[in-house]
Formats: structure tokens, sequence, C-alpha cells
């Protein structure tokens, strides 16, 4: 694709970079840049600049925040001897999201993947198990992605919490709301099976 | 959805503005951003900015251009006198990357449509006829989405030149390359019918 301009040809090759944007996509959304006020556009450019700079992690639980210490682990009102133990920061989102909630969080940063390099020192492993160690926390729900990465995580952090008191528990895995049940793969359909629940109890 | 943080919503809004971005893709842009180093989503910031405000549009044919001319318009090996008359610079961009077409672009910036409020004075008609009685044009084509609004607009701008020698002339319109006659719609078949060519003649 030609373009008429280095300027425009600039813009489109930072937008295309950004995940499933390709160069249309990105031609569209710098085109529709340009009939927006200068003002407005200069404030787009300048917020997305500052957002990254500005931006900062919990120091006790790795997420998203605005201080040195996020809303969620700065609320009193939130039970903060209860931490739900997620990948990353979209999955604090969607737990927050259901508003049922009421703990704190702990962001890992991923999972244990050795097929991506990834291993326990490059998450955020330590600073969970000395929470544990100094915060009398009493129960920690590990919220991870249900596949194989996910499940050697939380094997590999419960070995660590063995000597606590800790409990450890994780989401339920079944047959989601609204799914079929022949649709269903075997795995899920098994756990499902074998971890069976009386009638009155799953909704609670 | 709540987010954690003022400054990843502020970044979340401004992204969710743009056309077909909704708030789910602009969190995912954004997360993608926070990933990369601060210079990176500086210099994008800035290049987005820096295109709104330094970006010109050509003085004689309006195309984009980093100059006051832009390079079609300057390039003296292009046809001078052949006027290509489009909608937008998107229909620059798509003719251009044809490889087919010689001439310069006059683009228009929309087209006659009452029902949206655009009449003829919002569009740039004005100098599409001062050029033609300027520059010794030989020859303007109409390059517009085949449809009514299109049609109108190539009438109008016609019956303005009836008093030129300019040759005044449109695109071909009929089934496109690979399109199948039973799906095409009575209007564009019964065209393409009546604009027959020899057989010899449609792949000069």
């Amino acid at each position: 694709m030609q373009l008429p301009s280095s300027l425009l040809e600039n813009a489109v090759n930072e937008f295309s970079k950004l995940p499933g944007i390709g160069k249309k996509t990105a031609l569209r959304l710098v085109l529709h840049l340009l009939k927006q006020d200068v003002g407005e556009v200069q404030h787009f450019g300048d917020t997305i600049s500052r957002m990254r700079q500005d931006i900062k992690f919990c120091q006790r639980c790795s997420n998203i925040s605005d201080a040195d210490i996020c809303s969620i682990c700065a609320n009193r009102m939130r039970n903060q001897h209860l931490i739900c133990v997620v990948e990353n920061i979209r999955d604090v989102i969607a737990v927050e999201s259901t508003q049922q909630f009421n703990g704190t969080y702990h962001v890992l940063g991923g999972v244990i993947s050795p097929l991506d390099g990834i291993g326990p020192d490059q998450l955020n492993i330590e600073g969970l198990v000395n929470r544990i160690q100094h915060e009398a926390v009493e129960e920690i729900i590990f919220a991870l992605n249900p596949n194989i990465q996910g499940d050697t995580t939380i094997y590999y952090i419960q070995k660590k919490l063995q000597n606590t008191s800790c409990k450890v528990t994780t989401i339920a895995r079944g047959i989601a709301f609204g799914g079929e049940l022949e649709y269903a793969d075997e795995m899920t359909l098994a756990r499902s099976i074998s971890n069976r629940l009386p009638v009155g109890q799953y909704v609670k």
C-alpha cells in the first residue's frame, strides 16, 4: 500500500504494531483521527504516553495501580486474609466484574510454561509466599486458566506452602452455565462428575 | 467494566472512541502497550499527535501531503492534464494501488447527499472547476462509488462543465472480476449488458 505522506505512513505503521490491527484497519483509524480536532488527537497521544509513564504496579499484589498500593489492597472493607491468585491483570478485571469476590488478589504475571521458557523464577511467586508467611492469610484461591500450565503452577505453589496452615483452594471446573453436555470434552465432564455437589449447594 | 486505575481507564476510553473498537478490544490494546518500553509508547503517542498537527492537504487536489503540493501533483512524469475525481483519500490510495493511472487526482471530500445534509457547497467542487478552467485539463475521470449520491454528484459537476471542452468520463461499472452473474443485482447486470465491449477490447 503506497501512502501519499510519510507522516501518515508512520502513524499507520505505529497502529499496525498493535495486536489484531493490520495495515488496512490502521489506515482507517488514522484517517478517522485526521478528521478530529488537533487538540483531541493531541489528547489521545498524551493520554497513551502518560498512561505508560505514570502507571504503577501495586507493591503488594502486582495489580495495576495509580499509587504504590492498589485500591483493592488499600480497601479495609475487603477481606485482607483471602487472596485470589490470578495469571494477569485481565483476570483481576474478570473476577472483579462478577462482584462475588471480596478478598484481595495476587497477580503472578504468567504461569509456569517450560515450552515458552517461563519458569517459577520469572513469576511473582516469591511475593505470594512472603505474603502468606507474614500477613496471616487464611485462604488462597487459585483462579488460573484450566490447562496443564495452570495446573503445574498450582502444584508448584502448593508444594511451597506445605508447611503453612493456609488453606489452598481452586475455582470450580465443570460444565459452564449455558453449555451443553454433549459438546463438553471428556476431561471436563469426568471432573464435573467426580466433583459433584449436593443439589442444594451449587446455588449458594 | 471496573478498571483498577484511572490512567488505564482514560487510555481505554481514548482507544474506544476509535471506529470499530469497543471497550474490550481497547483494553487488550492498552494492556499490550503496557508491556512495551516507555520510550516505544512515547513514540507511539508522539507519532499520532505529530501526524495530525503537521499533515497538510495539497492546495491543488486536497490529497494528503507532507508539503503544500502533494507528491502526485508535483510529479512532472505524471499526466497533469488528466484528473481522476474521487470522494476521499482512501479512494486515492485504492486507485494508486492499481498502478494503472498516471494522471492526477481531485479529492471532493464527500458526495452530494441531501439526506446527510451535504450539499455541493460543502464539497471541493469549486476547486475542481477552477482547475479545469485554468490548467488545460483534457479529461476528468469520475471514480465515485456507484450509488445514487455518486451519480448525483457526477450529474451536478457535469452540468457545471458544459461550457468547457474538457472530456468527462466515469470508471466502468459492471460485473466484478471473480463475481457471479446469478448474484449480481439487476441494475448492474443491465448496465453491463448495455455497455458491452468487443471481446478484444476489455483486456487492454
